[in-house]
């Protein structure tokens, strides 16, 4: 099993000149220069991460759903009781949630992870792991989400889950995440890591009122403030903690493994889609760790959620979809997987210009 | 062989108690209320065209190519030579041009129809339509581009196409069309029928030079003039005339088949997707003629075409995707079905709450 040091010593940025030379395929397409738009980007990306062009094109992807609970729930952030969580897990593994019916569009796979569920989750599944660390994290705006020993824990779940899926086959991995009350973690982690305020990164999470709303900001902010205390900075110089650190202080189980599963995916080279706030929160926190995983990142969606903004501005990266989501699951990361493969295909399969014998435009 | 006449006098709105069945069955389903966002909206509105809840998941998505020439091409508004038209209606049955991956890739099939191409298109193909209405268009900033008899005639190709291809099973239609210099009568017709100045409707096409956006868009302005000057109506008062008269002043061949394309996917209720601006143009064509039609419209993304937007929002209509596209053929409506299949497929597949024995929120 890898380990989060070593492995994040292994990541290195992607080939640039094997981008280059997929810019100057994409040329030779029969197309315009440049008109499929980000689909050309992007298929030079998955070049560089691949190391070759034209790239791999993604026939296995796995969506993992890291599912953990939220002590911070009994602030009153979310209506919706933490029962919800492993109820959702046990849908998850039934087939009848949103990321089924997407993954199963898409050709992906779903594996469900137990990194940190409150209540028992029921029964025994090929696409559950079951790696709970502890049932539900602390209240974050009074007291450590977590032990620093149980945020490594976390992370090393997500690697270890993304390193098993890429020995089993999977190409291309996509993460998800399930845990009531988890955007507000989320918004913590945003905000000490980009350096925005807690009222620009905090949203409805699943559409709560005015009055919850301020309410969760307000925890927010606590949570914040009780880190910088605890540590002696500035609340807008949180981001000079070390990343576990906040993590702990801050975070959710699901979002630590997110984080590890990010950079499980970088040290194997392959491509990893970001769903949502949660999943950005979990980038965020492995960016930090090594500046180099953010070339692995293609973010499906962008979320609802203002804090998931937040995360792409801070990190340089561009969503492929804009539909107004706010589920999680990995619904938006896995909705984008029929752009990736497209991205691909373009330059492993359309004709040059010479292939077809057509024209070029007067003056080239 | 429907009629255009008739063809328009059997369409009729899509089903609005549908749409509010559909909207209920949406807040039942294992997710927070609206969490799916614009998916949702899509969701039931597929429901409405299809008139049962939930709709028929599309199976058989098929793409037309409508290609055509355009005799504007001798304004010198584009640098690629008219025979690229052929070349590429060529690579499309060979299967070598973006749209073919595309398709491929969501599982669409593609025809090729040649509506008014001016070079001999090579070959015997089972997925060529050989309904040549005319060599190309005339030059549409001297002269009308068509007779009102071929522009009928285009739309009738397009209307016929329609027909049988839903007759031969196919269940989504999707707009696609090739016709170098197909952005010049488009952005005149955009600016006919909506209203907009030609400076801001008419765009880079596949890339043009500032000096040659320039001289296009004065071609555009100079039919607009030709028109208005032909039947004594103000430039902006252009969309008073009957949209026919328009399409055979402006249009192009492919457009005009476009048009009755949508027009024949209205009739037989099968939702038709949009791609770029020329595909927008001629269903701004069709939905002057019938106002109901713009309920059967999925516009799959926006084109950097900025012809596009201001039908989109004439039309009062939002894209699906936004990824920088300016290729035609299709390949923007293509790429959106696997998210327009999604949307079917969460009306149809998901678990409710009861069936899945999860907890709603505090309240609810």
């Amino acid at each position: 099993m890898p380990e989060l040091k070593e492995s994040l010593s292994g990541i290195a940025r992607p080939d640039r000149s094997v981008a280059a030379a997929a810019n100057e395929r994409q040329a030779a397409l029969t197309k315009p220069p440049g008109a499929l738009g980000a689909i050309e980007e992007l298929g030079s990306r998955l070049a560089a991460i691949a190391g070759t062009c034209p790239p791999p094109v993604p026939e296995a992807p796995v969506v993992a759903v890291f599912a953990g609970d939220h002590g911070v729930l009994a602030e009153g952030v979310s209506p919706w009781p933490a029962e919800v969580t492993a109820q959702m897990v046990a849908n998850f593994l039934a087939g009848g949630a949103a990321i089924n019916v997407i993954a199963n569009e898409v050709g992906a796979s779903v594996v469900a992870v137990d990194v940190g569920v409150a209540t028992p989750v029921p029964g025994d599944h090929g696409s559950l792991v079951r790696a709970n660390v502890r049932p539900g994290t602390a209240n974050l705006a009074k007291e450590p989400a977590m032990s620093l020993d149980e945020a490594r824990s976390s992370m090393q779940v997500g690697l270890s889950v993304a390193d098993g899926l890429v020995d089993q086959g999977a190409d291309l991995l996509v993460t998800g995440d399930m845990g009531i009350g988890n955007t507000t973690p989320s918004a913590a982690l945003v905000a000490a890591l980009t350096g925005w305020p807690a009222r620009a990164v905090t949203g409805r999470g699943t559409g709560i009122s005015d009055e919850v709303l301020d309410r969760k900001i307000a925890v927010v902010e606590a949570g914040l403030q009780r880190v910088a205390a605890s540590y002696s900075v500035a609340v807008t110089s949180l981001s000079s903690l070390a990343p576990e650190v906040l993590l702990a202080e801050l975070g959710g189980l699901e979002i630590g493994a997110i984080s590890g599963f990010v950079i499980g995916a970088a040290r194997r080279r392959v491509p990893i889609v970001l769903d949502g706030v949660v999943s950005l929160a979990g980038a965020l926190v492995a960016c930090s760790l090594h500046p180099a995983i953010v070339d692995y990142l293609v973010p499906g969606h962008r979320s609802v959620e203002p804090g998931a903004t937040a995360a792409m501005e801070h990190l340089g990266i561009e969503p492929i979809l804009d539909l107004k989501l706010r589920l999680g699951e990995g619904t938006g990361g896995c909705l984008a997987v029929p752009v990736i493969r497209t991205a691909a295909r373009v330059l492993a399969e359309m004709a040059t210009f010479d292939d077809a014998g057509v024209s070029g435009p007067a003056g080239a």
